[in-house]
Order: structure tokens, then sequence, then C-alpha cells
């Protein structure tokens, strides 16, 4: 499989980063989380005055052969429709990267259409969507690792011509049964506690989604040990071509805005062969979806937004860039006790 | 006491806007808290497409006697030293807003400092600063009458000249103190569940708090029937102009953007007197001063934001405001099954 090379960023700057923060005209530690997130990309950016340019999100697309077992609520050909939704700006993610000057565009990793070319469609289709995981695997280790690397060099291109921050979402009807087998297997969970309601199942197909995860687990027995078989196994093309993405981005040391369920399924599986990528992440927000909590948890994260989104496409992380543009700019812009000659908190009141 | 002429909105195009909401292209309900917005939104401005026009944070600023009893972690004079840095653009709020491209106006309502006049501040200073309420009320009668109806005055002009939504932050030192109080007499809690660090109180000197605020509790021995008799005993100018500029904002059907624990207080006094202001206030964010979220349950507000912010100034109506927008947006700019030729939830997989 392709090498990428991903090291904690530097705590050099730690220290002067903290001072600076603790330094604004506000009480030690009262912007909460984005104090977190403003130390966490100056260190990313080896910098006290860090920037986002660029801002992008990249919706990968594909199909999933499970999706014929009935997991989902919507039939396949929504994928292709909302692709194509996607391309004609009718979308909830088109409508949030709009509002807030983000580049978008979307990735056609293994659509089961042939989707007409567009400018904001990048055609990186591995197949006409991935064979139902029931009695086979998802994908070829080759196509997988073929994904992966498609991936990262799609993301390559980007942060070369000065992004440097990025946003993963999906589409893919299907997908969350997916992101589910993944997320039982290497977070070694039983799949009652990784499934949900996707895009909205009722308890009768939620039961029965349950029982078809559960049959194909047993048929394909996997440990998990290989993490690349497992996602071959269970995973789609749009998930392995995030994996691949995320790797690249993280290596590039650029910032990674994780959205929903899949995204953080992908980021789970990165995290799995290159732990230091989760030092570049940030958690844009924690999902409806009933494993994604559970999931978080387990890579230790703290999501900014808990909105009750269950929508995938990207579109937590676009509603949660604002927050992140905030944590830098409180950073860059706001003036310290000295400048605006406001006095410093009392050491303590006897 | 002034009246004010605040009744809930007219439930008329409720069906309509649940309906326009649920056929635009995403699962049901999927936008979680973001669709209740929009539809509270709609109903608050009577149409399918709400526009947010001149958005503005108001932060009031006022003194309070109770911060010469240490109950703060900073000394009062930072309250005009803030008051300063808001108009030298270098806090916190100067940030967000400018971000947000939202108005920003400071009122002094009672700062214990001659403050030199400046364009973005409002001189509506009722005095230097409160009583200390250990002894005497905080206010007379008529100086909190006389505050709210001044901060209605103030909004009035705001929303004739065609703002229609206003996030409401306040900057004093000892008002935590203060609005505890509040909390404790309205709520029927006891002082304990209401008192929180504030700006950074240590261990030691939260003690300290309570037994102060409970020894005034037991002073003034009010059971809060009157409500205009406890926010003069224990609130501020800050506080109760905000009241007069909270109330007049929902009957003029505006948006009202609540901030953190101050607010929320304020909030609470406004609410006791006319429930219906209620329909008109979304809940910025849920802070970490203690209190707040027994707070928000009582008047059971769902917050949009969770960061663990206690900084006050607006910061957190400013920060969320974003998600207001792209609330309003998707509703406006979000294509339909029909449009976009997508199509529609299965209604049960069997």
């Amino acid at each position: 499989m392709m090498k990428f090379n991903i090291t904690a960023p530097s705590f050099a700057l730690k220290a002067a980063l903290v001072d600076k923060i603790n330094n604004k005209t506000k009480p030690l530690g009262s912007l909460g989380l984005l104090e977190n997130l403003a130390l966490q990309i100056g260190l990313i950016q080896e910098t006290l005055t860090p920037s986002l340019l660029n801002p992008t999100i990249l919706v990968f697309a594909g199909d999933h052969g499970i999706a014929n077992a009935g997991v989902s609520a919507y039939p396949q050909a929504v994928t292709a429709q909302m692709v194509n939704n996607f391309v004609q700006l009718g979308a909830a993610i088109n409508v949030f990267t709009a509002q807030h000057g983000m580049n978008l565009k979307i990735i056609d990793s293994g659509v089961n259409a042939t989707l007409p070319p567009s400018q904001n469609l990048i055609d990186a289709k591995m197949a006409y969507g991935t064979q139902n995981f029931l009695d086979t695997p998802a994908m070829t280790i080759e196509q997988c690792e073929s994904a992966i690397m498609k991936g990262a060099e799609i993301v390559e291109k980007m942060l070369v011509e000065g992004c440097n921050i990025i946003g993963f979402g999906e589409m893919g009807i299907g997908n969350t049964a997916s992101a589910s087998c993944l997320m039982s297997i290497i977070c070694h969970y039983p799949i009652e506690t990784c499934v949900g309601r996707g895009t909205g199942l009722d308890d009768a197909s939620l039961k029965k989604k349950i029982k078809t995860l559960k049959q194909a687990l047993n048929f394909h027995n996997i440990q998990g040990n290989n993490t690349i078989e497992t996602l071959a196994t269970f995973g789609g093309f749009e998930t392995a071509m995030m994996v691949g993405a995320m790797l690249k981005t993280a290596e590039k040391s650029c910032v990674l805005l994780i959205d929903g369920f899949i995204s953080s399924a992908a980021l789970l599986v990165a995290s799995k062969i290159y732990p230091e990528i989760l030092h570049y992440c940030v958690f844009s927000h924690c999902s409806d979806e009933s494993g994604h909590k559970k999931m978080l948890a387990h890579l230790q994260a703290k999501p900014l937004l808990n909105l009750g989104l269950r929508l995938g496409e990207g579109s937590g992380a676009a509603l949660a860039y604002p927050l992140v543009v905030s944590a830098v700019n409180f950073l860059n812009h706001m003036a310290s006790f000295e400048s605006a000659n406001v006095s410093t908190q009392m050491p303590s009141i006897n």
C-alpha cells in the first residue's frame, strides 16, 4: 500500500500560543473549545498567526452493493440524483458552502450511473458501485488501494494550489450500513451499537438492517488486524478515497474538518493505520446517527456542534467552519490585556 | 410600568412551512435544530421566505454595587476598561461581529466611570453603578422602570430603521452574582444551584460568593411575586435595560438572540411578565457558568451551541448567528425533491 509520512506537529510553539491566548482580553479559558481550536491550528501551522486558505469541502460519492439488501430508506438511484443536485447547486451543502465562501468539489468515486461532466465534478469512478458485501468483499484489495491513492492525488493537487483546510463529506445510499460494519470491526463493538436509522429507517427496517449486517459480518468473519482488508470488505469507493484524501491532508500539515458518521468512519480507518492523523482533525459535529457519539468517544473527539444533524454531504463540516474561523480570528485580532489597558484577573480574593 | 403588547406569532403558515422544509432534498428531519429554527423564524416573520436584516448585537454595560463585596475575580474598573476595549474594537465581540457582518452597539447603562463619547457607544447611563444589594435594593423601582423604558426606546429606533434580529450581550463586573439572585428568586431554586465561578473564581472565593448572596437574599426576603421589585432589588442597570429591549424586540415581531447566563437571566425576568416573548427567542448557547444549564431547562430552551463559553459580551450570540443564517438560507435556497428530480423516501421497506 501507498505510504504516507504523517507525524505529530511540533509542540515548539505551544507555550507561546497558550500565552498569547491567555493574554487576550477575556477571562482565562472563557472561549472554551475555541481556545483549544486556536492552539491546535497554531500548532499545525507552526505559527502564532494562523490563517485558513481556500477552505474546501469535498463530497465523495459512491454506490454500495449492500443497498440492494434493503438497508436504506431511499433507493440507490438517489446517489446519482443527489450528485446531480450538487452539480445544479440545489443541495444543503451548496447552500452552506456558498454562505461561508468555501469551495465545493464533488468526486464521483463510484456512482452507479454515468454522470455528465461538470465543472464541480471530479471523475474518479472506480466502478459502478461496490459489490454486495453480504456474500463477497465490496472491493478487491487492488481497488481499495487504488481508491486510497486516487483520493490522495486529488487533494494533493488542491493543497499544492494553496488550500490548507479541507472538510470531508460523502454521498452514497447504503453507506451508513457500510460504515457501521467498519466501526464494529475496528472498535470491537457489537454491530447493534454501531447501527442507526441512516436516512430514516423505521423500527422494522432498522431491525432488518441489523440482521443483514450481522449476517455479513459472520460470513466474512474478519478480525480487523488488516485494516485494508477490513476496508476492502465492507467499505465503499467513496470511503476508501476519503481515507487517502485524509491521509494526504495530514501529511501536508493541513487541517481536516471531519463531518458525520461516514466521514468519521473513514477517519477511524485512516487513524488505525496512521494514528498521528488525529492531531490534524477538527470534529465538526456529533450527528444524530446513533453510532456516531460512541465513535467520537472512541476517537477521543470533542465535536463543535451537536444539532441533531444526520444529512452527510459535509453539511456539518460546512456549518462548523465559521467557528474555526472565529478561533483563528480571535487569536489574530483580539487585543491583549496590555495593549488594551485592561486589568488582569486578581490572583485570589479573600 | 410601561406596557408591552406581546402575543404569540400566528400559526397560520405552520403547515406550509413544515411542508416546504420536508420537501427540501434531504432526509426528513436531517437538518435537526436548523429545521426548528427555520420554522420558528418563518412563523415570526409570517412568511415562507424569511430574511435577516441588519443583524445587531447590543452590549449593555453597567456596574454593580455588589462587586465591592468581592464576588468577582476581576476589579470593578474592568467594566469601564472593557467598554473602552469594545469601542477600540479589541474585544472578542468586535472580532466575531466583524466576521459575520453584524452591527455592534455598546450601551452605557450605568458604568461607574465617565466614558468619552464614541460612535459605537450609546449613552444611557442611569447612575454610576447600582447600590450594593447586600443591605439596600440595587435600584429604586423608578430607576428600574426607567431603565426598562430606555432599553425599549433604544431598540425601537433600530427596529424602525430596518433591523429584524438582535443579539443581547452584556458587560458588568459582578453581574453573575446579580443574575444568580434573580434566578434563585424567579425559579425558586436554592442559591447554591444558581451560583457559578463567573469570570473565574477559585473554590474559596466561590464559597464566599454563595455565602454573601445567601446573606443578601435573607436580608431582602423577597418572594418574587412582584417581578419588578425583584429586578430592582438584585438586578443591574444593564439587566433592566436589556429586559426592556427584549420586550420591545418581541413586541415588534423580531428575533431575539439570547446569549449566556446574564442575557438569559434578563429574559427570565422578561418572560415572567410576558411569557409570549419566548416564541421570539433563539437560544445561542449553553454557557459554562454553572447555573445556565438549569436556567435554560427552566425556559425549555434548546441552545444551538455548547462550546464551554463563559465570556458574555454577546459572544455566544454572535458565534451562533451563522447557524441562524443557515436555517434561513436552506429554507430559501435548497431545491425541493420535485424541482431537483430526486426520489423521495420510500414509505417502508419489507
